[in-house]
């Protein structure tokens, strides 16, 4: 790291931060500029209590040269890490597709969508047994007798089942009946649960929360990867922004970013990454053209009287479509679903 | 609600929507505008997932009227909630000061701070033994030893202890040694420990989330409202902006604004929410003005060798310094530190 | 629109606004809920001074229902607007390629680069000769020396020139060399510049501002439509968020919101749109696919050495390989890069 | 600046961007970390086009270490400003209050606010007699018969008059009537505008744009600055984020921040910072609270009729109430309003 000082700090100040800086066991290197000087930190350990340096007298900002996340890095890694999970293949040049609704509600609507999406092409079925939901008074999911459909409808399709897990002691339970483990955007930080994730070895489809950096992405990822399991999908899902004609903004640079910081597979969200019906099909085929290793899409047989998330669902004739048009858009860049 | 259709829907469009809103309950009144029809929906319950209208045929858009959250509304309990928690009282005319170390580092660390911050006049002590970091390789606190530090510390100086509790299956444990129970901002939408803490009965302090809207900080303090827990504190932390000058940006409005909307007692944190020493002081005189019924404070005796949060903590005199402008800012204002 | 009345809004308060909204011209209804009335204000005119009526005693909120543009919208004409400029076609089912410099900065650099991305495929050459820089020490463009070095290059090559006018005082003096004028990011808001270059005839491209709402970029539309040119290029370039990975975040699902709302072409800028030459071809790809009407990319050289925006600069190799990907993507949607 | 090269750059491309560093006149100063090498570049001019090095072969990232501001910098000149424009005088620990209605409607309107916000104890009257509207259709404002009714008002009661400047063109008439030049929000970042207010020589009202960070702020004035007016106020108006309860987000920390980085004195907006009249009195508050040097509060008569911002303008009763309130709290930090 970089130790800036602030203009006119004082020798001494300058000698007390070289002294704080070795204490830490770092090599310090002080360069004398024009205007002001700065200490570089030599032998940096990924560790950011450092930063606490910025306390020290004279100091003006502590700037990090080296990214925070180790195992995630594709400097440790440089080939791309494919997940394979049942029928889901994500990573390299194969682009998974996940499609289903956003909550199991019954066995009818469960397995009809799970056919509709599967003959569309869809590699893999979504759908939601524990339903995180902002308000107490929202439809909280069939919990495991959710579960107990969606495995009817893997054993009816074929169909690997994505879906999400809420809390670290659900985990052995949603881990019998899902081939992924999704962790939701809010608990992208629940770091109980992501040890517990990375402990249980299924395949882990990790969203990013709204207002996460890249850094806390990766890092969150680590967590995962740091418990022995090395199964790791990021989700874009979006962030939050003063955009109001959208739910929340897909901002689909994170792919390519990503795919140059990690070897992990990015699968891409554009039914919460828009939250409106009428803009995910563009926004799916932006994806795979930014070069996303997957999509996630939500599907109903009727979005209109869906229990959740209605307004940014398809139907089996607009997945159709969606699926027409990625294909095409997946063979322009190179990409093929499995 | 209000269901606004597209120019040019059509007649069997707008009837469509008409028995759509009759299905759910309500009583439809169509309005025909000179461009527009609209569609109050009466007698509207507060449910999210009615929301799925908007896949109707034809719909532009449905706008909620109703605020989401319930027992959290003043219009339900118009006479503010004072919580009080051992030596804390907050809310109405009193200003709760809550100061003390990120991290509970050691007994000697703790108690000196302690010792300082009730000198300098705090009602409380916050201090984290559970600790959710960033990166996995951080310090992740001393767990229960941090929490009988804690305790230590109260029977010191008669000081209650605000502390976080990380996940649900620690709810317990921490509630054996704390006063408040601290939900923080990566937690504020983890509905199992929202449940838990509202079971266990010990005062809470929720954190906003930095990309929470006031609607869902309001239906997390919901869920522990619900749960039967009515001492409940908010907590404006910061939110994530492109402001790079401080690490969050703190938007006191949500004071005043959530004043109006609640009856609850709203605390600020100006240590996270600056995340630099130098601003802290000044962001806590301005909390006060804005009205905030408490303030939070990261002290530490050395912030330049902090495990965490150096960065933002202040020194003894810097917190001494802090109290002195407060009091005279609370005066101005008619709130009294208790 | 929608006043909607407070809880306890007394019987007054409420004759008192529908006397208010009949004030303004309009009819009003007034529909008694179960918790709150509302009143709908019918035969709405578009005029945003309206919302005033926000202060009314015992008023909650003013939602508007109308958009707030009307020349712009699709409602009033459905077909899509196709631009022409020289050897630029944008719209419909043309999509057009602008490339070139950030800056004009002498004869060499400017032919060159027209060369190589005509060559490549490039409908318009875009570049700088008024630079609006964010310091006043940075390079401010040559000025009219740059216009007539773009307008060299335009004999040399063929390609119509896209250039920023600043000032409304200069339309006339860019007007005489460019074939399409650019109303940057930081003056989409400046209604002088808007109403001149309306005036002036010359096809337009106005770009976004980073922190604009798609209402705030269609009015700015309106004021030039509104001066009687029917020529606009709405542009894409980003928003401002708390990404830091990314200089801007490029939010690619405008181009669908606004296909739908508008009969204006959309063309994306993914150079300033991610700030990052790594990023760019992906991102370009991406806007392709998500159904953009034209590209604006920055080409230079030797970016390295570029007088000002390097960072995001290709080099021809690289936008070689752009222009190819770019090429089957637009295939795959159904465009042709005219 | 310090040059960041990738993991693994080999020696020749360290090499290159040592001699690239060289080129511009920099001394290089190249250190070989564990993980990294680094090249610091000593000798620095705040020059932002070097970032154009970020396009070298093999390197990760520049980071520049100067602020790009200079006649703005604290470090140039110590000691706070003080601008003083007739009746008002900010900066240090001189509190200047500004009031009056958005728009000058008629002469009736201005007056009689002049007259109630003077005896409130305002010290400057604001209002706007060129309108920078966002829809075309809005009232635009009276133009110089506006300017007239304001030097009326000054006339009447010895307030100066803050009133806004459009454009480069519009300068030196209102210059005639004008004590304060305002520079809207809009037009932060339009230089010539800025060049022109800088050349005139009134007091410069300058306002942050709400994606404008702090730099491009300072920047902004150091375009006024350098044209040879010192007389700069900076204006915090407020930022546009995710957050739906405010028009805009109002952070005041960026008042402290501001206040170490420059000698200029900082006014707050509360009413456009907030949106809403219920959350502006307790906004201006925590303004005085955070050091602000200066309020800007929109009073109007009747704020339900107004033809512009009547969901954010005081009446004269509520504005009699922030004076009370806001002169305790000015008390309590330290300044006067003089």
């Amino acid at each position: 790291m970089i130790v800036v000082m602030k203009k006119g700090a004082t020798p001494q100040q300058i000698q007390h931060m070289i002294e704080r800086v070795e204490a830490l066991g770092l090599k310090s290197h002080p360069i004398y500029g024009t205007e002001r000087t700065v200490i570089a930190a030599i032998g940096e350990k990924r560790d950011e209590h450092r930063q606490s340096l910025e306390s020290g007298p004279g100091v003006a900002e502590v700037v990090p040269i080296l990214a925070p996340y180790k195992v995630a890095s594709r400097e440790v890694k440089p080939e791309p890490t494919v997940v394979r999970a049942g029928s889901l293949t994500v990573g390299n040049c194969n682009l998974g597709m996940i499609a289903g609704p956003c909550s199991v509600e019954n066995q009818e609507q469960t397995i009809s969508t799970a056919r509709a999406v599967k003959a569309a092409g869809a590699t893999a079925l979504r759908g939601g047994a524990f339903k995180p939901r902002t308000s107490p008074y929202s439809f909280q999911g069939l919990k495991e007798e959710g579960l107990k459909i969606l495995a009817d409808a893997r054993e009816e399709t074929g169909l690997a089942v994505v879906t999400e897990v809420m809390a670290a002691t659900d985990v052995a339970l949603v881990g019998r009946y899902a081939d992924v483990l999704q962790v939701g955007a809010r608990n992208m930080q629940n770091y109980r649960l992501l040890e517990e994730v990375g402990k249980e070895g299924k395949a882990v489809l990790l969203k990013r929360g709204p207002s996460a950096t890249m850094d806390e992405l990766l890092l969150a990822a680590e967590y995962v990867l740091n418990a022995g399991n090395p199964n790791v999908m990021l989700c874009e899902r979006d962030i939050r922004t003063f955009e109001s004609h959208v739910r929340f903004s897909l901002t689909l640079s994170s792919v390519p970013y990503l795919h140059e910081r990690t070897h992990l597979p990015v699968v891409v969200d554009p039914s919460h990454g828009t939250g409106h019906t009428n803009l995910v099909t563009r926004m799916a085929a932006a994806a795979v053209a930014a070069g996303a290793d997957g999509l996630m899409i939500e599907v109903h047989p009727d979005p209109e009287t869906a229990l959740s998330d209605g307004y940014q669902s398809l139907n089996f004739k607009q997945f159709e479509e969606l699926m027409q048009l990625c294909r095409k858009v997946a063979d322009a860049v190179g990409k093929k679903i499995a």
